[in-house]
C-alpha cells in the first residue's frame, strides 16, 4: 500500500495525488488553508482528517519559559492508500508518524490513522500539565503578592485555554465521528481502541474545565485581596488619625491666646497635659478596638 | 432559465412574478418587511431564503473608523427560475450576485443559491477580523489607561456581537436546513459544499464566542484596575498623612502656651526638635513598610 | 357555525355550553381560575386554548408613562363551534376578535383561532418596543447621572421581562403544539401561517433575551461608575490634602515657642516662608502627578 | 378493596403487608429510610410512590413567623389494594387522605393516588406564596435599610428554595412518570387529570425560578447600596475636609511667630482674616461642586 | 466459580489471568495506569469496571482534621469468573469486598459486582457529610470573623468538590451503563437494585450541587462583609474627623497672632470657647446623623 508523506500542502505532488485518487477539491483547499480546524470527513472512497498536534516551544516573550504551540496534520486515508501532510518542525507530529511507521501495518491505513490520532492525543497531556504548573504558580503568587501582573497572566492563560478547549472539543467530535459514522474507515474490531482515545480526550477536556474553574477561583482571590488591602490601608490611616488627633486637639487648645486654661500657668503644665494626651489616645484606641472597628 | 434580479422589494414586478410562479403571500410580505431575519423556507415548488450580507462602512460617529452594516437579500429559487432582491448599496451582496453570474450555471438555481450563500458567509470574516482588531485595541487601552470611555466601547462591541451572533446562528440554521430538509433544492452531489459553508459559519460562531469571552476578560481587567487605583490613591493619602502627622503633632505640642516643655528655652531647640521630627517620621514609615501596609 | 362570545368566565351560559358541547370540567375550571397560564390542549372533539394578550395602559405610579398589562382570552374551538371568553377592557383582545370576525370564515373555527393568535402576537411588538425605549433611556441616564434610582428602574424592568418571557415561551410552545400535535385543529394548508406566527414569537423571545443582556450591561456600567466616583472623590480628598499639608506643617513649625528657627526674626520672614510653602506644595503635586497617582 | 392507612413506617403491620402483597424489600427499606426523596416506581404488580407534602409551621427561631416544613407520605398502590404511610402531624397529608376518602372510589386505587398527589401539589402554593411575601419584605428592607442581616435572610431563603426546587423537580418527574410509564396504574381516561397536576407543578417551578431571580436582584441591590454608602461617607469626609482646611491653613499661617504677615497689627485683623477664610472655603466648595466631584 | 482477589495491578498473576480469560490489553493497561477514571466497559465475554472508593484519612496539613481520599478498584467480571484489584489500604474497598464475600453468591459474579458498587456508593455519604460539616463551620466563620483564610478554605473545598463531582458523575454513568447496555452482565431481576444504587448516586450529586451553591453564598457573604467593614472603617474615620475638626478650627483661630478676636481678653475666654466647640461638634454630629450619613 502506498503511503505518501508530504510536508508542505502546497507541494504540486498533492495535485497529482488528488487527480489519481479523486480527492475532493474542497479537501485540497482545506489542507492548503491557513486556519483549518480539527475535523474528520468520511467520503465514499476515502476519509479526510485534520488534526492539531501540540508541542511546547520556548516562549520568545518570557525567556526560560515554554508555550504550547499547535501545528496541523492532514490525512487522506483510502482503502488502499494513505496521504499525510505534516509540519516537519513539530515533534509531536513527527513522533506520531514514526510510531505509525513502527507499529502500523502497511495493509491497514485505518490502523495507521488510529496510531497517529492516539499519539497526537498523548502529546496533549504535557500541554495540560504545563498549564497545571502555571496555574499552581499563579495561585501561590496571588496569595503572596497580589499584583496586577498576576491578573494579566490569569487572562493570558484563560485565552490559551479557550483555544485549547476548542481544539479538544473538535478532536473529541472527530474521535466520535470515527466511531459512529456509517462510512467510517475504522473496522469494528478496532473500535475499542478509538473509544479509548475518545476517553482520553474526554478526560483532557475535563482537566481543561477544572483549570478554568481554578483560574476563576484565582481571579476571585485576587479581587478579594485587593478589597482586603484597601481595607487594611484604611485601617492604618484610621489608626494613625486616632493616635494623632487627641494630641492635635489638645495642643491646639493650649496654643490659643486665651486666658483661663487649666494648668496654663503651672510649671509642670506640659507634663500634666502630655500625660492627659497619652491617656486620651489610649482610651480612644481601646474603645475602637472593643467595637471591632479596627 | 430566467433569473429576475430586483433591487427593491416594493417593485410591482414582484407582484407580477408572485402571480406567475405562485409565490406564497407570506413570503412576499416577509420580503417587504423592514426587519426580516435570516431563514430558509422550503415549499413544495420553490425555496424562499433570506440572508443578511455584511459590509464595513465608515462610522459617522467616529471619523476614520468603520462599522459592520447588515443589508438583506431575498431569494426565491424554483426548479426553473430564480428571483433575487438585493440592496444595491451593499458590496457583499453585489459581489455574491456577480460571483453567481460568473461561476454559476443557468440551468441550476440551487447552485446559484449555494454560490450566493457561500460568498455572503465569506464576507463575514472581515467583520469578525474588524472586531478582533477593536478588541485588541481595547485590551491595550484598558491596561494603559483605564478610563470609563473604554467601558462604553466594551459595551458597544458587546451589543454589536449580540446582533452578529444572532445573524450567524440563523445563517447556520439556514445552512443546516439546506442540508437536511427533505424538500431541499440542493442536490446530493452538492451537499458537501453546503456542509463546507456550514463549517465556516460554525467557525465564525466559535470566533464570536471567543470574542465575547475576551470582552468579559477586558471588563474584569477594567473593574480590577479601578479597584487597584482606588487602592493606590488610598496609599498615597496614607503616606502623605504619615509623613506630616509627626511634624504636626510635635509642632502642635511646642505651640502650646505651657511651661516645662523640654528644649523650650534652648537656643538650638528648633534644631533638636526638627531632628527628632524627621527621625520619628522615618521610624513610622519603616514600621508601616515592614508590615506591608503601604 | 355558532360562535359564542362571552366576556366573563363566570357567566352561567358557559355551564350550559359545557353541557351542550361536552367540555371537560378541568378546562372550565382553568378558564375560571385567576392565574391561568398560556397553553393549548387538544382533546378528541375540541381544542382548548388560553392566550395572554397585552396592551399598554397608563402607569398609576408614574404619570405620563405607560405599562404593559396582560389579560386572558380563553378559546374552545371544535369542528363546528367556537367559544371565546375575553376581557372586554383589553384593546388587544378586542382587536383580535374584530379581525377574526372581519377576515375569518364562519365555517372554519381553526382559521378564526389562527387569526386571533396572530393578532395577539402582533400586539406584543409594541410592548417590546416600549421596553426598548425604556432601556435606551436608562442607558443614557446611567452614564449621565448614575443614581440609585436608576438601579431600581433596572430591576423593575428585569422583573417585567421575567414575566413577559414566561408568557412568550408558553405562547411559542402553544404555537408549536398547534403545528405538531396529531389532534391539532389546524389543517395542513394553514400550517405555514401558524409557522409564521411561531417565527414571530421566536423573534420576540430573541428580543427579550437581548434586552436582558442590555440590562445586565447597564447594571455593570452603573456599578463601575459608582466605583469610579468613589475613586474620583478619593482623588479630590488627596489633592486637597496635598495642597494643604505643607502649609500646615510649615505653619505648625513656625508656631512653636522655640528659639533658632531660620528667618524667625527677619522682617520679611512671612514672605520667605510663604514662598517656600507654595514651592513645596507645587513640587509635591508635580511628583504625585508624574507617578500617575492623581 | 382494602386501604391500609399506616402512620409509622416501622409498624410491624408493614412487614406483614409486604409478605401478603409481595412488596419489594428495597421499597420497604426506602419507606423506612430517613431521607427518602420524591419518586414513583412502577413495578409489575404495584406502584410505589413517595411524595413530600409541605405545611407551614411556627418558626422556633423567629417568633410570630412561620416556615415551610416537609413530611413524607409513602404509597403502595396495586390493582386491588392501597397502602399509605403518612406523618399524622402534617395537615397537608391529612387533608390529602381525607379528600381521597371523600371523593375517591374504593374500587380505583389509581384515582386515590391521583387525588392524594393533587392535594399535596395544591398545598405547595401557600409555601410559594409564603416565600413571595418574604422576598417582597426583603426588597423593601434592602432599599430602606441595607444591613448585613438582610443578606443573611437572603441566603437563608436561597437555601430553602434550593430544597423546595429539588422536591418540585422530583414531583414533576413523578407526575410525568405516572403519565408516560408503560406500567403506569393511571388509566388513559384519567391522564388529563394527571397532566393538569403536572402543569401545576411546572407553574410552581416557574415561580421558584422567578423567586431565585428576584433574590439575585435583591443581592445586587444590597451590594450596590453598600458601595453607594461608602461613596456617600467619602463625600461627607471630603466636604468636611474642604470646609475646614482653609481655616486650618490660614489660622496656621497667622499662628507663626514671624514678622511681616499682612493685617497682623491691624485692630480688625481677625475680622478681615475671618471674612477671607469664609470666602476661600465657599470658592473651594463651588469649584468642587461645578466639577461634579461632590 | 473462581474469584481472584489481587491487591496490586502490577502483580504478574494479572498477565497470566489476562491470557487465561482473554482480557483486552487496553483494559490491563487501564488497570495499571496511575490516573484511571471511573467507567464500565461491557465486552462480549466479560465486563471491565473501574470504581473509586473513598475513605476519610487524617489530614497531614491540619492535625485533628480528616480529608476524603480516593483509591481505585478494578473489576473483571465474566460469566464464570471474577477478578478484583483493590488498594488494601482503603477501608471502603476492603469493606466492599467483605460484604460481597458475605452476602454474595459464588455462582453470580454480576451480583458480586452490584454488592461492591453499592458498598462503594454507601461510603460516599460520609464524605458528603464531611463537607457538609466543613461548609457549616465556614458559614459560621465567615459571619463571625471574615478573614482571608476563610476564603482560602472556601476555594480548597471548591477544588475538592470539583474532583468529587467528577467521580460521582462517572459513577452515575457507570450505574446507568450497567442498566442500559445490551451486553450488561446484570440480569433483569436485579436491575431494580442497580436502579436503586443509581438513585443514591443521583442524590449524592444533588448534594454536591447544593454544596457548591452554599459555597458560592459563603463567598458572596465574605465579599460583602469586606465591603461592609471598609464602610465601617470609613465611618469611624469620618466620626473622628467630625469630632476633632471643630476643635482644631477654633483652636487654630484663637492661636493666630491677630487682634480683635472675641473673648480674647476675657478671663473666662477658654471656658466660653470650650463650650462653643463642644456645641459646634454636637450640632455637626446631629446634622450628619439626621441625613443618615453616619
Amino acid at each position: 500500500m502506498p503511503w505518501y508523506q508530504l510536508t508542505d500542502p502546497n507541494d504540486p505532488k498533492l495535485d497529482e495525488l488528488a487527480r489519481q485518487y479523486n480527492l475532493h477539491p474542497l479537501h485540497i483547499e482545506d489542507a492548503r488553508s491557513a486556519d483549518e480546524s480539527v475535523k474528520v470527513d468520511s467520503g465514499t472512497n476515502y476519509t479526510f482528517a485534520v488534526f492539531k498536534p501540540v508541542h511546547l516551544k520556548p516562549n520568545p516573550d518570557a525567556p526560560g519559559q515554554q508555550m504550547p504551540t499547535f501545528t496541523t496534520i492532514d490525512l487522506f486515508a483510502g482503502k488502499d492508500f494513505l496521504i499525510t501532510i505534516n509540519d516537519p518542525t513539530c515533534p509531536a507530529s513527527a513522533h506520531a508518524l514514526e510510531r505509525a511507521r513502527r507499529d502500523g501495518d502497511d495493509e491497514h491505513p485505518a490502523h495507521l490513522v488510529y496510531l497517529i490520532l492516539d499519539t497526537i492525543v498523548d502529546h496533549y497531556f504535557p500541554a495540560i500539565d504545563y498549564y497545571d504548573d502555571r496555574i499552581d504558580d499563579l495561585e501561590d503568587d496571588v496569595i503572596d503578592n497580589p499584583e496586577p501582573e498576576v491578573l494579566q497572566k490569569v487572562f493570558a492563560i484563560k485565552r490559551d485555554l479557550i483555544d485549547l478547549r476548542r481544539v479538544l472539543v473538535n478532536t473529541r467530535d472527530a474521535a466520535l465521528h470515527l466511531q459512529r459514522d456509517p462510512n467510517t474507515i475504522i473496522p469494528p474490531e478496532q473500535q475499542l481502541y478509538v473509544r479509548d482515545t475518545y476517553d482520553h480526550v474526554a478526560r483532557l477536556l475535563d482537566s481543561v474545565e477544572t483549570q478554568r474553574d481554578l483560574l476563576n477561583n484565582t481571579l476571585d482571590i485576587y479581587l478579594s485581596s485587593v478589597a482586603n488591602r484597601t481595607n487594611e490601608v484604611m485601617k492604618v490611616l484610621t489608626v494613625l488619625g486616632t493616635i494623632v488627633l487627641p494630641v492635635l486637639a489638645i495642643s491646639g487648645i493650649y496654643g490659643m491666646n486665651l486666658h483661663g486654661l487649666p494648668f496654663a500657668d503651672s510649671p509642670n503644665g506640659a507634663l500634666y497635659i502630655g500625660i492627659f494626651s497619652v491617656v486620651a489616645t489610649v482610651i480612644l484606641l481601646v474603645i475602637l478596638n472593643r467595637r471591632k472597628w479596627l
